[in-house]
């Protein structure tokens, strides 16, 4: 039987190039994230299928590559569900194995904890151009840390890593689950349909201010409740300092340390920074994912039309696990988008070292080949990369193929 | 519902010291390899089942997490057997995935290709002290190339690697499935059985040249072939050169090329290597995969008990793929078995940056905060690591914890 050629659906083979500045950026993330003092740690990509269908995954949650159960646990003739067959699966995000990670090794762990995690999750995703079923997250998390300092951290070590890989004029948006909550409470929306208030308002980009009121009432809200919270949004825009609005109207509703909390994020993380970039308090910042319990953050370059890197505090996930709640808050960068935009820019490695192959002919006596080996461990030696290979027949198409793997300098070596 | 705290059965979470200590790894592999001419790959972790079963993976493939289809095509009703409910499984080893890549990328990629692939596998072996069901593999595959620089290289680029981790005194053997086959061949085994005789081969060291004997002829095979057998072996090893004995003995039998590689392989790599090791010709050596069609080779460490590398020539596997038989060599090193030993020697990674922790009281106003953000981005810049983080309650215990994390500096910043 032939074999398949073709990667599975929706997934792919990266091949050197691309490869070459993946593990450049891989290793420019590790060594920034590390500055700021996050420890790597690696979770398994397989989970127990209870913890990633839990509902902490959202939407995710559908998407699960699952995996079937071995051996005489697979029964198919008692199965009677798609769930007597599996009892694992794929892992969709790095937040719910984090929370699985801290929760069983928090005694060997110092307080607070600083995780970087880089690698690989798979969402069966309807296949489209541009996005995989299996792509790189990478993110980093602070656990066990309630102050603000654990956002500013994140958000330092996340702008100082954008600016090391030549990215400007990006704009940090960010804004408070509770803001949400309470802007919405004080407009009389009932608790439980916050998040489908919530879902309308993040659409306000493409739909306007009217395509948001328009879908709040048709969504069976209130006239009253919709107008009142529209008009918000409006005075805050207009108003010189837009928390200090918030502060003043949602006073007595909003928890006393939200807005000071915002304000020093604020202050601390521009007058530190290390590269250039506005940090912008958005009250239509939404996310998705609805673990979120305090601040919320995005990062946007409006070249690329798209997010860049989100995160958030969600205080609620680990006491899942062990029964404790414990402050987290984590920032999850895009890499699979940072890669396409620096491949699309022709961003050349910096430092790449110089690459050179060796061509030899063919039957070359062992005396003379090991010259040649000899010269090649000099120059490896040297921090050259040296490809020894023998002449092809047609050496120009074989100099030409090198040449498009980035070696610039040949050198042939002959029997005689 | 608890959620579940522990990995699934037989798959670990990685804390920050061995984490460290396999980027440490990871690092010096790809570098080393590199400078070979090796380019890094990736390919998916899923692959199609019809590749995954193909009779390739020897016993691995009775040990595929297999992963079940979705929607609709997912058939409890329809479904007779375990092969209905799943259509791909995550790859138990490289070498498939390889194979594949290279039929759907060949015209992409120079000839001959050299690629170098660091990646998780998967196998659902029975869990035991020491191994695990996801772990990390690390190969290097010359593609295209039918002379002996593959195996020349490839050797050279692996010991090169096992030196620069200090490792000394190992042993690298060789061998050539031809010289099995031909043996065998000569003796008057039958060539269908050839897979079992090399099985009971691969015993000797457990079992003795006795013990081989009794396997062989309890296995049904005649006496007199097993006794030629196992004398050949032995007159090998009283014989001043053991390739020279076989050439004569086998002449006529073997083919003209094996022996005269063997000798170029040895004398290369001796006269060029850049760690200490001997390498010896072991006829004795069977390595399980019928996929190797050539010289096999391992790596032997005395003092660890057990192979760290190990490798082989497979020319017939990509013709599986594409059709048309294409030359291909590989050598995997066996990255947890390196971590392991490492972990046990204490292995210090050198080079590694000043960690240092920044501990401020609670409460600190933004100005100060500010001051202690820009000290410790001086710092960061200057190549450092700083951990910035509120003072505990128990300052003694968490200066204790982030000691044993190899921070080594600590300095207090307070309010006033």
């Amino acid at each position: 039987m032939a074999l398949k050629k073709k990667p599975v659906t929706g997934m792919k083979d990266i091949l050197p190039a691309e490869m070459q500045l993946r593990d450049y950026v891989t290793g420019l993330i590790k060594d920034t994230y590390k500055s700021f003092g996050f420890s790597p740690i690696e979770t398994p990509c397989v989970e127990h299928i209870e913890n990633l269908c839990s509902k902490q995954g959202g939407d995710n949650e559908k998407l699960i590559f699952k995996i079937m159960k071995r051996g005489e646990k697979l029964n198919l003739e008692t199965a009677e569900t798609e769930a007597d067959l599996t009892d694992s699966g794929l892992r969709y995000d790095l937040t719910v194995p984090l929370s699985r990670f801290y929760s069983n090794n928090a005694n060997d762990l110092p307080t607070p904890f600083k995780a970087l995690q880089i690698g690989s999750v798979w969402r069966a995703d309807r296949p489209q151009r541009g996005r995989f079923r299996q792509f790189v997250q990478c993110d980093i998390d602070i656990l066990g840390e309630a102050s603000c300092l654990a956002e500013i951290e994140l958000i330092l070590a996340t702008t100082t890593l954008l600016g090391k890989l030549n990215f400007k004029g990006f704009k940090v948006r960010i804004n408070e689950r509770r803001i949400l909550k309470a802007m919405a409470q004080f407009c009389g929306f009932p608790e439980e349909q916050f998040d489908l208030v919530f879902i309308i308002l993040d659409k306000m980009d493409k739909i306007g201010w009217d395509g948001v009121k328009a879908e709040l009432v048709e969504a069976g809200f209130a006239q009253e409740s919709v107008d009142k919270y529209v008009a918000m949004f409006n005075e805050m825009e207009s108003a010189q300092d837009s928390l200090a609005y918030l502060e003043e109207k949602l006073s007595g509703v909003l928890e006393a340390d939200v807005i000071d909390n915002l304000r020093m994020i604020k202050a601390s993380v521009e007058a530190t920074k290390a590269s250039e970039f506005d940090l912008v308090f958005d009250p239509t910042l939404v996310r998705g994912m609805s673990y979120y319990t305090g601040t919320i953050f995005e990062i946007e370059m409006a070249e690329f039309g798209s997010s860049v890197a989100g995160g958030g505090r969600y205080d609620k996930m680990i006491g899942k696990f062990t029964g404790k709640d414990t402050p987290a808050c984590g920032f999850s960068i895009g890499f699979e988008r940072i890669v396409t935009i620096l491949m699309e820019q022709g961003f050349e490695i910096p430092g790449a070292s110089n690459k050179k192959a060796f061509l030899i002919e063919k039957n070359m006596p062992a005396e003379k080949l090991c010259e040649v080996l000899k010269e090649a461990k000099a120059e490896r030696e040297a921090g050259n990369q040296v490809l020894v290979s023998l002449m092809n027949k047609n050496k120009k198409f074989q100099k030409e193929q090198l040449t498009k793997e980035g070696y610039t300098e040949f050198k042939e070596f002959f029997n005689r």
